[in-house]
């Protein structure tokens, strides 16, 4: 892993863009820290880390005066990284479903979203390898939001990962309702009741298949982008309680 | 209204039980108030106010170190008040088809609900009156817990309750369902996802059919009375935000 900027924000956060291999992604420390600090990780949906930032920045600067870091990378074939054919087609098929008012079938959901948590997902890993290298970083590490299936599989495979808040906000491949079953740590799970790209039962029925004996759903009011400010406090209050 | 008695709690919370006519009830007030606070009115089942008062008072203590009065009464039919004779009749019907693990049916809910809501809420409204003439309280008012329907009732037809935390855990009668369309205020709504007494689809479909733009539902592992701790911690959130 290799820093490549560095600055202060206003509030003291320290923020250094990096690069892992050809993956870039962004590290916030908090202002101050005797210790090493747990992690949060900031998932966000592929549409680039650059036009994810504004919000990126605000989950940090939150995580920060919890005394937590807060890292986000870059997800395959988002942003400045290499688009690969076959997902740039399932976006294509996505579009012409929605644009045609048509359901839009496992097959569309499958390859839209499989071949993206196989890749983010030991992308993650490595860059969980990284951080957790760095001196000022101990963990344990938290996931959050971005792109539902790749915390659930994350939940699954990497121990590190002690707690999960996840935004059941996106289209989620029907395989990946039996790997739920197998996730067993504490989650957070937040649900938008009208989003207008997801479907309520779907979701419901998502957060009773999570195999975890504490899970909590927080569903709000509003459209996919709506989600209150409220909501943000009652999930860092989740953060607190476990990564502390 | 009438004080009967007076004390101190330890955390410096002054506890007086009072008469509103025959209806006896206790009001928790800060322990130091430079200027009239705001009140929640606690909510519970109606198994008599005696017994409630262990989960009562942990509820007051947490509404005091918030700033805020907190103030419950004994249901109609609970406690040392008078049964009547249609309510104890609809207890019996009830323990019956639980007993025989046979559905129940919206007749027993009706006539174990309906009457409550109708005495408990104009009683309420009464203590509201009172409570809200005492020098020490100013409102808003907060209505949390308790019988569903009652909080239902009281949502759309006190206008002095600005906010309502509502537990989705009892049985509702159908009609409340239309009544829970009128209602507008801002409602934090906690369900017990496996909940032994109450249905879940129910709980889901009454959650949706609340007028209220603002409505949150936090839905948690474990039975009735397994409410984790820390979603007491986000329901005062939700009253911080609301009576404030």
């Amino acid at each position: 892993m290799r820093f490549t900027t560095e600055q202060r924000l206003d509030d003291g956060v320290l923020e250094r863009e990096f690069a892992l291999g050809e993956i870039p992604g962004i590290l916030w420390t908090p202002a101050s820290a005797s210790a090493p600090v747990p992690l949060t990780l900031l998932g966000h949906p592929p549409l680039g880390l650059r036009k994810m930032y504004p919000r990126l920045v605000a989950r940090a600067r939150r995580a920060a005066a919890d005394g937590f870091a807060a890292a986000a990378i870059e997800l395959p074939g988002s942003g400045d990284r290499p688009r690969w054919a076959a997902a740039e087609q399932a976006r294509a098929d996505l579009r012409r479903a929605l644009e045609a008012d048509e359901p839009v079938s496992d097959e569309i959901v499958d390859s839209l979203i499989l071949p993206l948590v196989g890749r983010a997902v030991p992308e993650t890993q490595a860059a969980l390898d990284a951080l957790l290298s760095l001196p000022e970083i101990g963990g344990p590490v938290g996931y959050s939001g971005g792109v539902i299936s790749v915390g659930i599989r994350l939940a699954v495979v990497e121990p590190r990962i002690v707690a999960a808040g996840l935004f059941a906000g996106s289209f989620v491949p029907r395989a990946m309702f039996e790997e739920a079953r197998q996730v067993t740590i504490p989650l957070h799970v937040l649900l938008q009741w009208d989003d207008e790209g997801n479907d309520r039962q779907a979701a419901l029925d998502l957060f009773d298949a999570f195999g975890s004996t504490e899970k909590t759903l927080h569903a709000n009011m509003g459209g996919h982008t709506g989600v209150p400010q409220f909501a943000g406090e009652d999930a860092a209050g989740f953060f607190a309680r476990h990564l502390r």
